[in-house]
């Protein structure tokens, strides 16, 4: 049992109603924290991500990647035993997390009051794109939806044409971790208070905290500023931002007292004092030229790494634009663990993820945890948290209400 | 003083060494939720965001925004006298967060070794582009520095043409975010045992989580995978990404079984079952073709709005890419308090910042909180954690230890 691991919120436990990502990472940053997870997978498929990144043996690994170090507890939710089993399981659990549409769980008959009702100091962490109020709460959501409602999107791009989307989950993964903040928060508020409540964290909110100034700006400039995209630069400061380079790319921020330094590592200490660019706010009113006399700089470089390293050389702040397969082999990813290699008995065979995002001194090791396969823990969570036998748990199998993997 | 606001965190004391963004975001998400923060800010002139969004008033609002709730309390770092009331101030609180370049802490003479000798389970939070560990920890680092190591500026934009980094501060509020977290586990761990730890805690390593496929999908799919931008669709489901419509843009995301609710919508139900476009995989080997039937079909309407309530009707996930400025009147997000309007005595007047993320039934209301001029709780702080009298500040401030603004 994971409760034995010893971590930061050893003896957590949470009953977890997740599926796909955003609600997924919420309880995964908690299971790698050494919290003891159930995940509660709805019979007979479980969690939709099983089918997803499946490259071997039928194994998701994308489901790995996400599930890691949760007990998987395969139950009919449409059968009245099933449900009278979380019921059960709910008395034993300081949390439930849930991302399903809102509105949901309360069709199941597990919303914040009946689960109060069942054990008065529950955490219920309840995650989706666009919140749990609001005249948009029933819409259905996805990352995507969220960045656009959240004004994230109009800021990528060119000003005169379609925005991007950035091809990474970075919504719903950013909302989980929201999600853990406000369990741990609302856990310390129970321990000093004995009560629970019902937290909603929505991808919406996460997405629109994002603006460090898109939002102050418009009314605090009396409506002179309205932010929108502009391109591959920052807009305050100059230079900063994505600078084309001989078969790459490369990001500089050389704005404030990093120009001087820019300056020396292009061999051009006349620029430095040059009254057109001495400081941001000229740069920023010639930003094209800027970037024309850096790009043209870059150039002469046979590549990106050297240009990279000569730039460095000038504590210029500099990073070569690395494509994901890039990162895997990089020394400083590997060295600090920021990527890691893990390997999953079902899919036999290594593979890469992200390694755990926060480092603890008292925790130098990732706990070796696994993903589980559908069901696998059926028994286990029936013997331990609920007190059943082994010939119970037999016959809630044979009568449909469990279901397992044939492994 | 903020210690007696009710919240979650009430009681926590946080000493705070953060500057810019990503660690006064850290404090900030303590403080929303009521802990103490005291800012401690370097004389002369303290924390530089004070000269960030500067409207009026030479109040920044960008500091406002991300300082709300925290008490200032400004010294002179490079004065014995300033320090040792640093020395004094430790022993006095719970955690300890800081932002600097890695390595500035120590030269200070208050890395975790020495801070723990003053409070010996005190919990350092350490904030960083790229960590405290690593080839490239040493390197000066900004949020992009970050997104392009991390492999995320690789995934926006167009396959052959250069990359763009959203006009958002995502790494920096995320890391933010990330910190406080790891701050409330490590609070858990220390309630529980005793022991204090250091918490690292890099953009780097927040920014490559984000990768819910990128990373696993190489080496799983044998090489044959290799993760790049291309555009403005998914690459996986279909479809899935940004529109052109009339006058503006719209996310949709009608893969799976939303394809039918968006042929209906479209009048199309002869594309529900039509081999060339019946499922994900067949979408995605015509994705110009699909891309083109919809957008030719969004282009019959006026305008978004209409276009998007039409698709609504029907279930379609979709979105209107909203900008900025269109969020802060948007119902939904006034309604759910996605952004708010805050006022600030210095700048007199009113502007809008993003509401807080988290949404705790406990806590209904937002706390009132307000951001600190520089120096505003020398005294307070002085006399309510260190015992001083009001004359002991007076001299303090006369010998110029401490500074304090003119209001």
């Amino acid at each position: 049992m994971n409760e034995g691991m010893n971590h930061c919120l050893t003896g957590l436990r949470v009953l977890d109603f997740t599926r796909a990502l955003a609600g997924p990472t919420c309880s995964r940053m908690l299971a790698e924290m050494g919290a003891d997870v159930i995940k509660v997978e709805s019979a007979p498929n479980g969690d939709l991500s099983r089918g997803a990144s499946v490259f071997r043996n039928r194994r998701s690994v994308f489901f790995v990647q996400h599930n890691r170090g949760k007990k998987s507890f395969c139950v009919n939710l449409r059968d009245p035993r099933g449900m009278a089993l979380i019921a059960e399981l709910v008395q034993q659990v300081d949390v439930v997390v849930e991302n399903f549409k809102p509105g949901v769980m309360a069709e199941m008959g597990l919303d914040y009051e009946r689960l109060k009702a069942l054990k008065p100091d529950i955490i219920l962490c309840s995650i989706s794109a666009l919140g749990q109020t609001g005249p948009l709460a029933h819409k259905p959501g996805y990352d995507y939806i969220a960045q656009a409602y959240a004004g994230v999107t109009s800021m990528i791009g060119e000003k005169d044409e379609a925005p991007y989307i950035p091809l990474v989950g970075l919504g719903d993964v950013s909302t989980g971790v929201h999600g853990a903040l406000a369990v741990l928060a609302a856990l310390r508020h129970r321990d000093r208070t004995g009560r629970g409540q019902h937290l909603d964290v929505a991808l919406l909110d996460v997405y629109y905290n994002f603006h460090e100034v898109n939002v102050h700006q418009i009314k605090a400039s009396g409506g002179k500023i309205k932010p929108t995209r502009v391109g591959r630069h920052m807009t305050y400061l100059s230079p900063g931002g994505v600078f084309r380079a001989t078969g790459g790319h490369v990001v500089i921020m050389s704005f404030f007292h990093h120009w001087p330094d820019l300056c020396r590592a292009m061999e051009r200490p006349d620029l430095i004092d040059d009254p057109r660019y001495k400081n941001d706010l000229v740069r920023l009113e010639r930003r094209d030229e800027v970037v024309k006399i850096i790009e043209d700089w870059l150039h002469t470089f046979p590549d990106v790494p050297s240009a990279v390293a000569h730039m460095e050389r000038f504590n210029v702040p500099v990073a070569p634009v690395l494509s994901v397969e890039d990162t895997l082999s990089y020394p400083h990813l590997r060295e600090r663990g920021t990527v890691r290699t893990i390997s999953d008995a079902t899919h036999d065979g290594e593979f890469d993820v992200p390694g755990f995002p926060l480092k603890f001194s008292e925790f130098p090791e990732e706990l070796p945890l696994t993903a589980p396969t559908l069901g696998q823990h059926n028994e286990e969570v029936l013997t331990q948290y609920l007190g059943r036998t082994a010939a119970d748990v037999q016959k809630l199998r044979e009568a449909g209400v469990l279901k397992e993997e044939r492994r």
